[in-house]
């Protein structure tokens, strides 16, 4: 026994395992706190696809939005065609996939991201992911709703802007985390993460944001330096099962996060986070409990990220950063976001 | 049925699917072909860790090394220490992860990857990697060696080299792949690899190189654009049982192969590769045959990756490029490097 060790954890909605290389990051942690120059972005850029009044690729304009704006992806990875069909072997399996994609503009300022919206837009953006939640759920079983923020996530765009992909399928981690909840609930008649949830809420090492209706936690887990899971605290399977209230607390914990992500390295910082609802044909749905991802790939300042490569790749992920001490950093973040503190 | 539509297709490795979505892709293939800088980098570099005759952090000296040379990786993420044991539920399961890291470089010099290694020298490359295989696998179950490549593959040391991260578990994919391919032998009788190789050679839209031992694919689930899958042809679970003139064979196509790489965008194509050998302890391991996964992150030029990033990472993979267009592209690049051709 020895701090010089590693251990694995295993994420009990995938089942898939995670190796902890702590001694590899034991020096007190000192992670630089770079100041980036921050852009200086417009609050409206003319060349901008997503702006209010500019037209786009395909020749449509975009209205003149208040809040926020849904608009069909013009470069949709899925559309409403099947594709031919082919003999399938146990080696060679192919299934068509329909769907749609859309585009989700968060405001219409071009510079303005989750955490810099005011109360009553970002509770606008909530109301938007039920909004298409519910439409889309009562024509297809998975409604993937998600963002990516920062170039570094393979965003070009800086316009803050999610995208939802809806399909008829499961998706592959859809599929793992119905498997897995299910045999939870199965063996001990509770859903998984409502018990997860209160676990940490009495743990508390590992807890980053709580209100009545939401726990944010970096998972025991967690694969990316700074991970974390949302997770509702009641048994609401998906967003048509949200009430208002729920929704109003949600936009607040979500501002809360995200202004502490920002804050962990003074920067805009990048991630994909991403909801997971029931599938919406699921009959008997207590064990799913509606939540979301956030993975952050900063590691040790606003220019330094984790690279899930080599190893992460053909074994499975590796961290250095305890999900303790990530916890630990969050919870000590300002929740007042660091371009609006006056020092 | 159209061609502007969708599929999934199924990986029997791993049981997970990936998107695909040709039709955002189906322009003709027109790459920009950008030559970068080559960087002219020394062929040794005084500050390198790596090269021959310098110290490295830990005060140790590299010998004059004509070849190969392995040393221990003075930041390991697994040690031979047991990590504290902690109380195991259901929702919190941690156990200790007990193992090795190890570098191996691949050449004296500083500037020379593997496909501009001289074949006895690219033959000393093989042979380490048996060798390393041979001593650990000893040792332990999971022997992982693996070589990332490449600035933008988190390799900050442009010395040619690779990893060997040993251990007693199972990681995710080895346990994963491991059932696949037990759960096919069993009902098929023979080795899913082998039966899917031959499958390949006769299909030949896939096929990017093949000699009497091995054949190189572009696998009808790869997820990066032009992932390759290496694959031994006869029954061979591991690095012990190849015979040298199998070795002598597999030196020459992974010469052939990164050397089409590097002329894909005329650029040091960055990838991650690594090897999948039966875990050591396995009793029975008909069902499992040697094959390495090369997994390049470049899409359309040197300086333009592909993200796997939101809805890869919260649903499964999704790429534009079919894998027989990325087969089609890698069979047409020259067998010569482009730094050797004279035009
Ligand atoms: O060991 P290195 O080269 O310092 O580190 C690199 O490879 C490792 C194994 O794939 C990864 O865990 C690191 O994120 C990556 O930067
Ligand atoms: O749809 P976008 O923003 O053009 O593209 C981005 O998100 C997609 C969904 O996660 C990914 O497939 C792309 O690789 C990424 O660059």
């Amino acid at each position: 026994m020895s701090s010089h060790s590693a251990f694995r954890r295993r994420n009990p909605l995938t089942g898939e395992w995670v190796l902890v290389s702590p001694h590899r990051n034991n020096r007190p942690w000192s992670g630089a706190v770079e100041e980036l120059p921050v852009g200086k972005l417009p609050s409206h850029d003319p060349n901008c696809p997503l702006c209010p009044g500019n037209t786009r690729a395909n020749g449509e304009s975009n209205p003149e939005y208040p809040t926020t704006f849904v608009f069909d992806n013009d470069f949709a990875a899925l559309t409403r065609n099947q594709s031919a069909e082919t003999p399938n072997t146990d080696l060679f399996t192919q299934e068509s996939a329909v769907g749609l994609a859309r585009v989700i503009c968060f405001a219409p300022d071009h510079n303005r991201s989750l955490p810099q919206l005011e109360p009553a837009e970002m509770f606008a953006v909530v109301d938007t992911w039920r909004d298409q939640y519910q439409q889309l759920s009562e024509q297809f079983n998975c409604v993937h709703i998600f963002e990516n923020k920062g170039e570094i996530m393979g965003c070009s765009q800086p316009h803050p802007h999610g995208q939802v992909w809806a399909h008829q399928h499961y998706s592959t981690e859809i599929e793992r985390e119905n498997r897995h909840q299910s045999e939870y609930f199965e063996q001990h008649n509770e859903a998984m993460l409502l018990e997860y949830a209160e676990r940490e809420i009495e743990a508390r090492e590992r807890l980053v944001a709580l209100n009545n209706d939401w726990v944010v936690v970096v998972p025991y887990w967690a694969k990316w330096p700074f991970e974390t899971l949302l997770i509702c605290r009641h048994a609401v399977a998906d967003f048509n099962d949200l009430k208002d209230e729920q929704a109003q607390s949600l936009a607040e914990i979500v501002s809360l996060l995200t202004t502490k992500y920002d804050n962990v390295f003074n920067c805009s910082f990048p991630y994909s986070m991403g909801w997971h609802n029931a599938p919406s044909d699921l009959v008997e749905k207590r064990h799913w409990v509606l939540h979301a991802h956030f993975y952050p790939p900063l590691l040790r300042s606003a220019s330094v990220k984790k690279h899930m490569v080599g190893y992460e790749m053909l074994a499975e992920s590796q961290r250095d950063l305890t999900p303790e001490l990530a916890a630990d950093i969050l919870r000590q973040c300002s929740e007042v976001h660091y371009l609006e503190r006056k020092e």
